[in-house]
């Protein structure tokens, strides 16, 4: 982005008549609340559209959140569910009862209706899967049966199919009768015998090729076919890498059972993003609706690990205290060694996790790219080193505290270079999460060999 | 995600066969090149997609680079180049020459290559746009006339539409017979006479309802009509939100433009995320491909703000040398307040950027939130300074610097947690990117009440 980015406010205005659950509207509902005015909020969510609702429902408190389902429960469309917060959520399921829910569920595509009971604890799922149809209840089971975050929970399981030797006027007249397809499709999926997938056609195509001819002459043949069992992430992977907007899901016989669209993909990147970026800011999952309660505990074991390393980076300072007990300004002087490491670790760090999470980072251009951080960290580190050395030599008038704090720089730049990156690789090597582990690896790392550099260089140098 | 994350390799066997740069073709590729066998080359990247053929590229060093262009610049899939990281596309770029740099221009839909073309400093612009045939260059033209990262930079300029008075035998007999069509379209827009659109039929639905019915009686009539201007951020922000694979774009007369489409917006959240990242990470952009002197240069001015607030922390320091100089143990755990503090507010900036970055922050509920995470501040830093004050009591042998420590955490996580909320909602208020700004200012505020509330309390419980 080269243009200044717009504020909130700038931001609703360009969004005007296109967003339903602006600012305005979210008071004016929680003052309806306030008020006891049923109408005026039935009124003022009417013309909601499911998503919105969600998020007028995201802004409400907990108390609110209960008024308004009590209100408008029966009403709301099951497809607000599917765009709730998953707090918010558990919350507002909370209200309802179990058969209200169990319509819910029947109304939905098979993907979002287990997306919502995944999300309910053990004993609520045997509730709500007693209290639908039997038909429904094998569907999900089935559906639960695949492992969390994998293709199989991700897919729809109704899929446009037909055989190949078929043409086009037989494939049209199929689909304009046949009400056993998803409601919104947009590949056709010719399949053989016995229902392996050997090709799809876009329905624009479709559309616009004449009816004699033969769907097996304009079908594509290079298929992604994706395994059920494929973690989310790299479904989210080969559609961005493809530009796909559907794909077929098959079972471990090669057969068709089901089909991924990009709306849920979209989702997926949404969601392995967000949780990307919070784990590199120490927080281990969206807790951005959470009770404060729930928060503090989940943010505490991050915190407690940080306070394990600051003590070992205090007691790195703690060998050198004589040194300190002379010259005072190593103590002033030493934070700054330290927190320049950990920044320009960082930036190292950052690029890093990101391009391992892209698919950039592979193991053929590992060392090139450790080489070049590290000599990007080297350089800077040079560049500061001289800066800071004047630096310090000019605030203290000491040449030797300044000659000491330029090399305790380049030393910990370069390490911080090198370690940004072989720090990820080597957490990815080991099946680590290099989002959730590096940082706090790093940081350690720099506070220690800035410490140790500064100090142990000084206590060589002054003493 | 609560399984456990994949290691890269395990990644890799799960794509195999789906993706074609393995790290096992990219190295077959580099040996080829080495050992001058154009044949195995050639044979290798044959059967490569052109998004994979663009993964390759990108992991070859330049010089190899070059000479793959060489040998297969002529045969290169026009669409090769719109997968290309910008950086890799300009070395690539400048080893064609221009005429068969408007080959491809000629080849791509508009908005690739708008996006080609956009990436061109402004001479090779001139030179490539006098190539290419006068009706194309019209067209880039006014499609650079939109602001950077708009909505018209992003649109694909051709649309299926139809008038609303015709039946849907007509509109199906016109899509078989215009050859003016987009090569793939999702919905079909139903114009009326000024070419405002009215409606839109997905092409599914198209397909599935009998030809004499009218199209304006199955259309949908609630669009959202993008207004050219529309910054690609909020164009990503509605498609999420309302599950769009394609929407209209007009202009200020309400008149339809073009299309956007899923694909493109994919690329764009993908983009705007990493942004995101990087810059919280304090890299401004994404330098993963570049040369090792203009990553250093980009890296550089941000270090440069960081030594600038980290000597301003050490002048905090420095007013305390007295102290210092009598208790030694102050200069051991003071960088313990200041990192605890940079910690806990780093977590509560990462989810409030993140929440401002998908408009779930908002005035609404700004101060609740504010509120919460000062809350989840306070009592963590209540239970930290516990635990540490503790710590400090029996590692330093002394109940006063242990109730100093823990009065310091409770102030500089109370602080953290205000702070970490306060300054990316304040930056957002006054236009500046909280993503990028927000930690700098975040982690000095930490340090300095760190330093200070720990180092002025140790001064007066301790002298």
């Amino acid at each position: 982005m080269t243009d200044a980015p717009e504020t909130a406010a700038e931001d609703r205005d360009e969004l005007e008549g296109l967003y339903g659950a602006t600012d305005a509207v979210v008071r004016e509902v929680k003052k309806g609340i306030a008020e006891t005015k049923p109408d005026v909020v039935t009124a003022l969510i009417e013309p909601l559209h499911a998503a919105d609702m969600a998020d007028l429902f995201e802004h409400l408190t907990p108390d609110e959140r209960d008024i308004l389902v009590t209100l408008v429960g029966a009403d709301l469309d099951p497809e607000f569910f599917t765009h709730l917060d998953e707090t918010v959520r558990e919350d507002v399921i909370e209200v309802l009862d179990t058969e209200r829910l169990a319509e819910v569920v029947n109304e939905l595509e098979t993907d979002d209706a287990v997306d919502l009971i995944e999300g309910l604890d053990a004993s609520e799922q045997v509730e709500l899967l007693n209290a639908v149809a039997p038909a429904e209840r094998a569907l999900y089971e089935e559906a639960l049966r695949y492992p969390e975050d994998s293709a199989g929970r991700l897919m729809d399981r109704e899929a446009a199919t037909v055989p190949s030797y078929w043409n086009i006027g037989q494939t049209i007249d199929y689909m304009r009768s046949d009400a056993d397809l998803p409601s919104n499709f947009y590949d056709i999926y010719i399949v053989g015998p016995t229902y392996r997938p050997v090709g799809l056609v876009p329905v624009s195509r479709l559309l616009r090729t004449e009816r004699p001819v033969g769907i097996g002459d304009i079908m594509d043949t290079e298929l992604k076919l994706i395994p059920a069992t494929m973690d989310q992430e790299d479904v989210a992977f080969l559609f961005r890498q493809y530009g796909l907007v559907s794909a077929p899901v098959v079972d471990d016989h090669g057969r068709l059972v089901g089909v991924i669209t990009v709306d849920d993909v979209v989702d997926v990147i949404e969601e392995e993003h967000q949780e990307d970026m919070l784990k590199l800011g120490g927080v281990s999952e969206d807790d951005f609706y959470d009770a404060v309660i729930d928060t503090t505990r989940s943010r505490f074991s991050w915190l407690l690990i940080n306070l394990g390393t600051a003590i070992l980076a205090s007691m790195v300072i703690a060998l050198f205290d004589a040194a300190i007990d002379q010259v005072v300004a190593l103590a002033v002087l030493m934070p700054i060694v330290a927190s320049m490491g950990g920044n320009a670790g960082t930036q190292t760090l950052t690029v890093a996790v990101r391009a391992l999470a892209v698919k950039e980072l592979t193991p053929t251009n590992a060392m090139r790219i450790v080489g070049k951080e590290t000599l990007v960290g080297g350089i800077n580190g040079v560049l500061f080193a001289a800066l800071m050395g004047f630096v310090a030599w000019f605030w203290f008038e000491s040449v030797q505290i300044g000659g000491v704090i330029a090399a305790a720089m380049v030393i910990n730049l370069f390490v911080a270079g090198l370690a940004g990156t072989m720090i990820p690789l080597t957490l990815d090597r080991f099946g680590i999460d290099p989002a959730v582990a590096s940082s706090v690896v790093l940081t350690t790392l720099t506070d220690v060999v800035g410490f140790l550099s500064f100090l142990g260089l000084a206590a060589l140098v002054l003493l």
